[in-house]
């Protein structure tokens, strides 16, 4: 299957969305939440979700739910939200300069998990879909973060996106996965916050698929070489993103049954909690959507859902050579080919 | 005693510092970190502080103190640095302007003390000093983060850095309570990080106290009223820093006295741990120096030394009305005139 749009010129107008967009996209998101919540509860056994809706004065809404203390899931959170306005807040507006002027539109479902096992990798999803003006973009993605890795995990997880990928265009996956690699980076520690996945965002269709930060010779040649795309419609992208909306579950839960059952004592528990705080550092210090949310009078509580119930951090902590710990610093917070891991 | 220069013409060129100012500064700041750690682990009883001296690639370096697991300190780190270079970062470039095109010296000492005790405040410091070509000055100050908190400890600890203030003008205290509580606030919580103290920056000895932003009418009002001081001297400045330096001892110890002997349990402690959560919400989305730092190849374990030992989030927390919790909230969370409380 293809969905590139058979539209050969390659111009830098994006599509036209058809006239029921806004509907069709919250309508999916919605969907996307429901079946994720479902499929996470079965495989919990015994958390529930809770739901929690909540209404912007500014326009708009949406539904969060929370699941605690579950057999496997510690906390997780899985929010949709759908919000419009007069005007896109700055931040955004730097980046797509015809919105100015307009109103704006904005639909998406986002997720974070932290498992209780430490041989469980937490893991984070968030597709998301803006209007304003002439301008509409896709953005999202999703990506694994361990703390006992397995380079079978990892592998999976990517395999299983790359596939989802593949059946839009076979250059979303390398470049979405550079681009993930590249976003979720700590730059302060040197290091990814984990095992990446995929990122995209500004997708409406034209001009390169990245529109990432060129932010050293190697990306920009990077870039480069990617070039451009076949010009894409609307309905190209939307069967894109709710393809890999989709690939979340059989992304994930196969790694969490293969490792609910490895016991581990305190050092691996002490661990997990001493590795998220950097996701607490990477979500506080450089996540956009984060930072805007907080800045932007968002719901605080929803934008913090994705920070892990319990965090330790520790001065000077340092991996002892040839341990499991050490391997996670060595191979697994680096970029890495893993849909072609052997 | 008054430290007020007789000098009274009122410039806006801040005085010329005496030619060993350098040596004068880094030598109190080294004093003030040997001086607060011995009276720490005197007060703790069992925890001893551990020294890293570290180098700076592009000149300087400094000595990082940290506690772990004392009797009282379930993590405090006091660190002193003295470092130098080219060319300041933008950040502070735009707000000193002339020091552009000329090299920096600057030195400190920072401390954060997070004890084991629900019912002792975490409590932070730091004094610091620029030169940069013709222009120099000195920031700082001290504030307190109680947890289960107590009205007599914020007065205490307010009136014992309004009288160090009040001993070098009456200004001070007024000028730098105030933009402590506009300084350690959390926009996105709407609340102070805790009951204040002083903060200030950017003391040359020129123009107005308060060198802060005008966020709203009434800042920007309260800021007026506070009109321009007499001019100072580098000698007032650092007979200031000095004297409220050398405040912290007596300020906080009486504090950690009276409660180290409260019992408690995992209700307080669970508290606890969810309200230090705000500590490293406030250190990495709004914290100057924590941010710059982290962004310009500081040292990291000695940035986020700041950051608590074990922390805990929980979604949707809301303190039980007419608890000693829901007080917190809505008593200490909020700028109170300490300093006058009876």
């Amino acid at each position: 299957m293809t969905a590139i749009n058979t539209n050969p010129t390659n111009t830098n107008q994006p599509a036209k969305p058809p006239a029921d967009s806004k509907e069709r996209v919250s309508q999916f998101m919605k969907q996307l939440q429901d079946e994720i919540c479902a499929g996470l509860e079965q495989a919990d056994g015994k958390g529930k979700f809770k739901e929690d809706s909540w209404e912007r004065a500014e326009g708009g809404g949406g539904r969060s739910r929370v699941m605690s203390e579950g057999n496997i899931f510690e906390q997780g959170g899985v929010n949709f939200s759908e919000v419009w306005g007069d005007r896109l807040p700055p931040s955004i507006l730097k980046q797509r300069p015809e919105a100015e002027g307009h109103g704006f539109y904005a639909t998406g479902t986002s997720m974070v998990l932290h498992p209780q096992s430490p041989y469980i990798p937490t893991v984070h999803l968030n597709y998301r879909y803006f209007e304003a003006g002439p301008v509409w973009w896709f953005g999202g993605g999703a990506d694994l973060t361990p703390y006992y890795p397995f380079a079978e995990d990892a592998a999976h997880f990517h395999r299983t996106y790359k596939a989802s990928c593949d059946r839009h265009h076979s250059e979303y996956y390398p470049v979405f996965k550079y681009w993930c690699d590249e976003y979720f980076y700590l730059k302060h520690r040197q290091e990814t916050r984990g095992v990446g996945g995929l990122f995209f965002d500004y997708q409406d269709g034209t001009g390169e698929l990245y529109k990432g930060p060129h932010l050293d010779k190697a990306a920009a040649e990077y870039s480069k070489k990617l070039g451009e795309v076949e010009h894409r419609s609307w309905e190209d992208l939307f069967n894109f993103v709710q393809d890999a909306g989709k690939s979340f579950l059989p992304a994930y839960l196969p790694i969490v049954e293969r490792r609910k059952n490895i016991e581990y004592g305190e050092k691996q528990r002490n661990f997990q909690l001493y590795r998220r705080g950097r996701y607490v550092e990477f979500n506080l210090v450089y996540d956009r959507g984060t930072i805007f949310g907080l800045q932007t009078n968002g719901r605080t509580e929803s934008i913090l859902m994705s920070l892990p119930p319990l965090v330790r951090w520790q001065y000077n902590y340092q991996p002892e050579p040839n341990t499991p710990e050490a391997e996670l610093y060595e191979t697994f917070l680096k970029p890495q080919d893993w849909a072609n891991w052997k």
